[in-house]
């Protein structure tokens, strides 16, 4: 079977069993069940259990054999010593992939490692391939949702594929991505990689059509070189945002207990990242962060930086972020600031920072974008102090003190105007070929309401941050993933 | 008047004149005077308005002059070249204490420094002391709830005292404790600082029976001799945490044209910082995450972690994190591991972190914690992969696919174990005399729900971190604190 052929069987297969069905919610057999069923997979579905029955209405089959078509995924949930007779199932009905949940085996010591050796030498005759064993499962977003991942997210499918050696890790990853809107294509909790292995993970999602950007999380890898130099090609049309566990000698040991991988050097790991264009994060939380920028902003082409606040505080903060991440602020010309007192209120800045002050009508932001990006040198825009005025319109309605009906309509009005500027900054994202990064305070990713400025930023693709210096921190390993395409072509 | 006194004026005034009462939405003398009367200030409270009338119900004074009683303090929200006029009604009415929000006076070019000369001049003559001007307004939480502030979050009472030379800054940082159920004394926006000054405010907060810990967002001060040694002091007594912009460049010059402040050496400021005792911060983020530990957490005494984990990752991840902090992982005794192999399911990690695997009962969670800090030398226990169980039974309770009467029991028993979890984490937070820090996933921050265990920690005052980057810094700069306080001694 092709390579092709064998990843289809596991993210687009037709016919799934799922071998260990059971109705007993403490079992990942219940769980990840229902996870698949509740996750909408349109394909066949055989639940498996020796009991036989139904499981809330779909028919349970006593064993693999009972099934009437072909099979192209089994699933793997039965404890470890069962696993090998369940493999044996799998070969004498011909299934070419197989994801076994189950742990217990190398990772658990001698007779794990005994239990995982034999497994594997079923696959290898029957040419089976092997997700896992001691995985949390794994999500396809296309063509059928398969959900089948303990994790309990429910999974949006998108254009990032996740590889993740700790099953916690890549549903953490997920669900980051997912609350700011940014679906997955491929999610693999990789486990114990007794057969398939992150470097074949890899290869797999550098052809996938679904997939445009690639998070892993690593403790350790088999073959160094190949792993680096599979990661070098794809970087070239895919960026790779890689976080390493076992980075410390104490964390490797951590590491070798948790999935028994030697972590290696981490310098040498790091280095080997900075050559190949992998984009090494400290946090899965500065992993989304990067993540907002590379899917939806234009690319950033210098480390020039235009700053627009509202609120002169944000401004020199962001100031001092951009001296620390490497980004100069570009000096505005007197032409610049001549078109801008045309517009903006007599005391704004005169500089860069530039602080609207109070700057009336919402429009005036966006042309102040236009024109800073049009008549300045500035690869990127930072847009600081957004996302007061729904907030203050609902503080305003949901007064007990003032009379709500000598309000209503000037609270709508700020409301719509407000999700006017989200629109109009949307558009000017998709139109400009400079990145504009809008940073929304706090108070209005905490707040739950219709017209959420960050929730229709995200939706529309167009990651908002709570703070400046997950913005500036993002950018700047941007601008670093852009230079080195730039200086390989 | 006494300097105590003065600040009872701002902090516990028994009447409020509001000169600049407005019913325009789009003015901040609507905007503060809603949020003074929202807030539930219960003293005498007096709009004034040249046209008299009533707001809402409350009469509105056309003058100072027709106010029949004393008043303690006056908001000035009338326009720049109004003020003087306004200080002067103040000073017939001796009226002590003076907030100014009005901006336009030294920040906006000559024409406003001269106009704040003349309003300091009246002030200085009449002994009436200033807040601002170019201020957001001021919170006070005792002894009567005091929102003279233009930020729209609802502020909570509590015990963090929090000065900013940004308006935006301050209230942003208020949302931040507030959002974690962290209360305020104080919030003090000191704007222009024309005359009271942030070591005033330093010396207030300090004798502030209120206060027990104190927030600053600074660009410069004054006097940084007298500035520090204030600090010095204060510091003995009440943690202060310090995040100050412009510390770059381009950001001292930025903060200049934003609040006419000389931002000084980054490195010098920064090593007087830690001679002081002071704990610096870089960004309001951390600045909340630290005060969490300092508030609700006993004192660490040493330099060595404990971590229990459920997920290897979690566990890799924060043993990496602790080399990066400077702190060493404890190592279990076999003593310790032959307690633990009495409830701890077979195949727990039998090393620090301690990963519990599966741990059945949560009890075991509990007692993992009593035997490690009972038993060995940690001086912190990290408490990783916390907050799935009442996620995964909301799942269960939402699914369409199962017949929801068969999950209720089961699901109904998981949350209340999770509750009771947290109930016991709670307690042994309470008992021990050794940290134990909770990281819950973002999952469970961001889900909206009844028995939360996120708000079921925060509001019983012991914070959780949504992943352990957070928790191991904060852990590290509180570390650094108390260690500094045991050397003074």
């Amino acid at each position: 079977m092709s390579y092709t052929d064998v990843f289809s069987s596991f993210f687009s297969p037709s016919s799934i069993a799922f071998i260990g069905a059971s109705k007993n919610l403490h079992k990942w057999g219940f769980n990840i069940l229902h996870h698949i069923v509740k996750g909408g997979y349109s394909g066949a579905l055989y639940p498996v259990n020796p009991n036989g029955g139904t499981w809330y209405g779909i028919p349970v089959y006593p064993s693999l054999r009972d099934i009437p078509g072909a099979v192209d995924l089994a699933i793997i949930v039965v404890p470890a010593e069962m696993t090998p007779d369940a493999m044996r199932e799998c070969a004498a009905k011909k299934i070419p992939a197989v994801v076994i949940i189950t742990a217990g085996f190398s990772e658990a010591g001698a007779p794990g490692k005994e239990l995982e050796k034999q497994v594997v030498q079923i696959a290898r005759e029957a040419k089976i391939r092997i997700v896992g064993p001691n995985t949390m499962g794994i999500f396809s977003g296309y063509p059928s949702r398969i959900n089948a991942i303990m994790g309990a997210t429910p999974l949006k499918p998108g254009r990032v594929g996740v590889i993740s050696q700790s099953g916690n890790l890549g549903t953490s990853i997920a669900h980051r991505l997912n609350r700011r809107e940014i679906g997955l294509s491929r999610l693999i909790s990789s486990g114990n990689e007794a057969d398939l292995t992150v470097e074949e993970y890899l290869e797999y999602l550098e052809h996938d059509e679904q997939t445009s950007l690639i998070c892993l999380y690593i403790e350790g890898v088999r073959n160094g070189r190949s792993f680096f130099s599979i990661a070098k090609r794809i970087s070239r049309t895919k960026p790779i945002l890689l976080l390493k566990g076992g980075t410390s000698a104490s964390g490797a040991h951590a590491a070798m207990s948790h999935t028994g991988a030697i972590a290696g050097d981490a310098a040498i790991f790091g280095a080997m990242c900075a050559q190949t264009g992998i984009i090494q994060v400290d946090s899965i939380d500065e992993m989304v962060d990067i993540a907002g920028i590379l899917l939806s902003q234009p690319e950033m082409k210098g480390n020039k930086i235009g700053i627009i606040t509202q609120g002169g505080g944000w401004g020199v903060l962001a100031t001092d972020l951009c001296a620390r991440y490497g980004f100069e602020l570009e000096p505005l010309t007197s032409s610049l600031v001549e078109k801008l007192d045309a517009i903006l209120p007599p005391f704004w800045s005169r500089r860069n920072p530039i602080d609207l002050v109070a700057p009336g009508r919402v429009t005036v932001i966006t042309d102040t974008i236009r024109l800073l990006v049009e008549h300045s040198n500035v690869d990127a825009v930072l847009l600081l102090g957004l996302g007061y005025m729904t907030i203050r319109a609902r503080r305003w309605m949901q007064s007990t003190v003032i009379n709500i009906d000598d309000v209503r309509e000037h609270a709508e009005h700020m409301i719509s105007e407000e999700m006017k500027l989200m629109k109009l900054i949307v558009d000017q994202v998709r139109g400009l070929s400079t990145p504009v990064i809008p940073v929304i305070d706090q108070v209005a990713f905490d707040e739950i309401m219709d017209n959420n400025p960050v929730k229709f930023l995200d939706s529309s693709g167009i990651m908002a941050y709570s703070s400046p210096e997950y913005a500036i921190r993002a950018l700047s390993r941007a601008a670093w993933y852009y230079e080195r395409q730039r200086a390989r072509q």
